[in-house]
């Protein structure tokens, strides 16, 4: 990739200026130069306003010409009828690596904005520029501390993202956070003025700190590209996309967020078929199938054991995995006669979905069920299925615990090698009982076991993660 | 209905007997007597158990036939093997109304729990027993400080919840209790040996203290009557089902559960379409469709208005709506003009949804939102979307408090009439963020608003909400 130094410039910038800082914070809000140096970004940046002499008491200088070193990424911060004269002056200093976050161009659908959109277009053509927006929010690379929004996460980690959405940036990353998924690259690049989504994941493709891509689109202007370019990269890291205004509303609600030509459903259909990426349809279920990527290694095929407690949620859990594309075996019959030799009959289910309380009092059941339910031939994956509300009445909580370090610790040694996961509910409204929950969360994120609330997101998240891998399987010979 | 003052005295009960009340409470749980003393039962309670003088205080009797009065409703928890005397001895005393707590009979699928499914059923139909269950929790009713299980909701309210499953029973009613949805009666039928989910809507139908119907069942005896009776209720007490059962794992766990034969999806589907009950997809969906019949009154239709800040999210609400089946059509020229007048274009969305963080700065904005939006003709509902990481950047929550009492007060004298909701969601790691959101949410249930985490739940909810009064409409001349 003949970019790659401007990306790796801009991704990894020693430089940076921004244009239009201003002398004092704004109201709720630290701004853009701000939130750079409460992130403690380590490199030099340099504040462009010609008004006053300092920043923050950082100098400031009056354009870009006049700063003494060349600046990996030009951050314009200006209203929108000043961003044209900041963009050529940009060009004049010879500064290519350009993020506009100011908004006010072509998905206002006014005069003005489109005018202004067709003026920095042409100044950005001619000048050779490299422009992240305008009507976004740039670059968060915690490795680099570089952040443009307030107080992201400071851990770094496998994932990128690439969002077309600026608040989607920062609440995604914010969610993913809570459960341990961190963050590599995130780039929010809006109107998609000269770089659009095919140019960041060329870059990410050949990232030794990305393995896994999650983005948010809501237009693509070169979609025969980014299907060639997906559908590549997606074999080695998986492609996690949600694609937004498919419906008649989101179609018009996009035009007026990014300017976007949001593409018709059938071509996207055709788009997920053909390149294998994983589609997903919140930020919440972009997180759920990130967490499942990032701790599960590989799988045969979609067939699970569901290990629960309590008869209702055992249907509604099969019909959760059915509905998702799972499929739920009997379990042999040598298996059920060994399950009843410590679960009595009498209000207990064993033939997979398993109800039975009995496993639960005792973390050696447990072992024996994982162990028990591993060995068929016809389990690929396990979903352990807690409700905490009858666990804790136990004895308020300290069972619960006891079950959470056995699942974090131990059990991996008795699931034969398949992947585990963990869901859990609790309906009562006890604020200890949420905490407990909180508690099993935590233990088994840093333990590496997905972890779910409900059975709806680990069902979909199992089911979609299961056919990723049979794609790869079947249209790529090992 | 003649069979009206049977269930009058099951969920109106004066004497009480518990066949099988332990002397000692069992370790972890109170046991049935135990949760009906507890939770302040003021009738005449009487324990059965012929190996003792007294349980907890209470003088015992060795059989229902020594007890000196009638038993309004006798319930039944010994083991299974000695459940047929027990129903002998109700025959013998007179009692016919009766709940079978105890679990292992047809369920099971095993030889000795079918062989007593097959003798209970004789004793029971021989005897002309009205018996709810076996395998369930039975009756709850708080008006009455009626439970068998552990410390529900002491509040009473016009919804009623038939549930086939006793664990659904607590949970669902557990869940509806945060959202201020409290109950009338609440009944768990388990294997349904004589009664039926239908004759409890019967005698509902005619409960002047229940305006919702809200049934989990996963197999039915009579589908022609079920098909009948609710076609019949749902024209004046909305009726919500959760259906379990209608995938292949469903199917084989609902007959693991309760014995029962789930029915095909086609049939499900037919009478869903037919008999105009609302159809819901897991306990959460109930309680969010629950939540829109108790507080919102009717609609003319299904197009909706969706007032919010975050341009990302924005186009999430948009496809949530069309995805769900609600619309959203553009505001007319008059009205996009007058709200550019404080909306400045750049940044902003105005076309609907609205994307505006300026209407959430000052609530003299949020009620020329309010008021613009719910003056259009084209428009039926309104929704207004709580992104409160940003909000509460503003000034650290003091914001979100006075939007939040604005629109648990003031508003509703803006809106035109219209249905209102709320929705919020927080990204960000924040404990104090969802502190915010939880007051928000006691706020708006407090003053009759509905409200919602995320889109998903609440455009489903008033998709289906909308989708009922136009069948009740069209169906049923005024």
């Amino acid at each position: 990739m003949e970019n790659r130094k401007y990306f790796d410039a801009i991704f990894h910038p020693r430089t940076l200026a921004v244009v239009g800082a201003p002398q004092e914070r704004p109201l709720g809000w630290p701004g853009i130069f701000g939130c750079i140096r409460d992130y403690g970004y380590p490199g030099r940046l340099y504040p462009i306003n010609p008004r006053v002499t300092h920043v923050e008491g950082v100098r400031s200088y009056p354009d870009l010409v006049s700063v003494p070193e060349p600046i990996d990424l030009v951050i314009i911060s200006v209203p929108a009828p000043a961003v044209p004269a900041a963009l050529m002056d940009c060009v004049a200093s010879g500064n290519r690596n350009v993020h506009i976050f100011t908004s006010g161009f072509n998905e206002t659908g006014e005069e003005k904005g489109v005018e202004l959109h067709r003026q920095i277009l042409e100044i950005a053509h001619a000048g050779g520029l490299r422009v992240i927006g305008p009507n976004c929010m740039g670059v968060y690379v915690p490795k680099e501390r570089l952040t443009t929004w307030v107080n992201p996460s400071r851990k770094d980690g496998p994932v990128a993202f690439v969002s077309q959405s600026g608040g989607h940036a920062q609440d995604f990353t914010g969610f993913a956070s809570r459960l341990g998924i961190h963050f590599s690259k995130v780039v929010s690049y809006g109107n998609a003025l000269t770089l659009d989504s095919t140019d960041f994941l060329e870059y990410l493709a050949g990232d030794p700190d990305t393995q896994i891509i999650t983005m948010y689109l809501e237009g693509v202007k070169d979609g025969r590209r980014l299907l060639e370019v997906v559908s590549r990269i997606n074999r080695t890291k998986p492609v996690i996309i949600l694609k937004a205004g498919l419906t008649e509303a989101g179609t018009r609600a996009v035009a007026s967020h990014t300017g976007s030509m949001a593409g018709g459903e059938h071509i996207w259909d055709a788009f997920f078929k053909m390149s294998g990426a994983v589609r997903v349809f919140s930020l919440e279920d972009m997180a759920h199938l990130t967490l499942a990527f990032r701790h599960l290694d590989t799988t045969g095929g979609n067939r699970i054991a569901v290990i629960g407690h309590g008869g209702g949620i055992a249907v509604s859990a099969a019909d959760a995995c059915s509905s998702a594309g799972l499929t739920i075996p009997p379990f042999s019959a040598e298996t059920q006669e060994e399950l009843r030799s410590f679960i009595p009959s009498s209000g207990n289910m064993i033939r997979n979905p398993v109800d039975a309380i009995p496993i639960f009092i005792d973390t050696a059941n447990i072992q024996q069920m994982l162990d028990l339910a591993s060995s068929e031939l016809d389990i690929d994956m396990l979903m352990v299925s807690l409700s905490l509300d009858w666990i804790y009445d136990v004895d308020g909580g300290v069972h619960i615990n006891r079950i959470a370090e056995y699942l974090a610790g131990h059990a991996r040694e008795f699931v034969n090698g398949k992947p585990l996961v963990v869901t859990w509910r609790t309906y009562r409204n006890d604020p200890r009982i949420f905490d407990a929950g909180l508690r099993i969360e935590r233990l088994l994120l840093e333990s590496g076991i997905p972890v779910y609330r409900g059975f709806e997101s680990a069902t979909g998240a199992l089911a979609r993660w299961a056919r990723y891998h049979r794609f790869i399987r079947e249209r790529i010979p090992v």
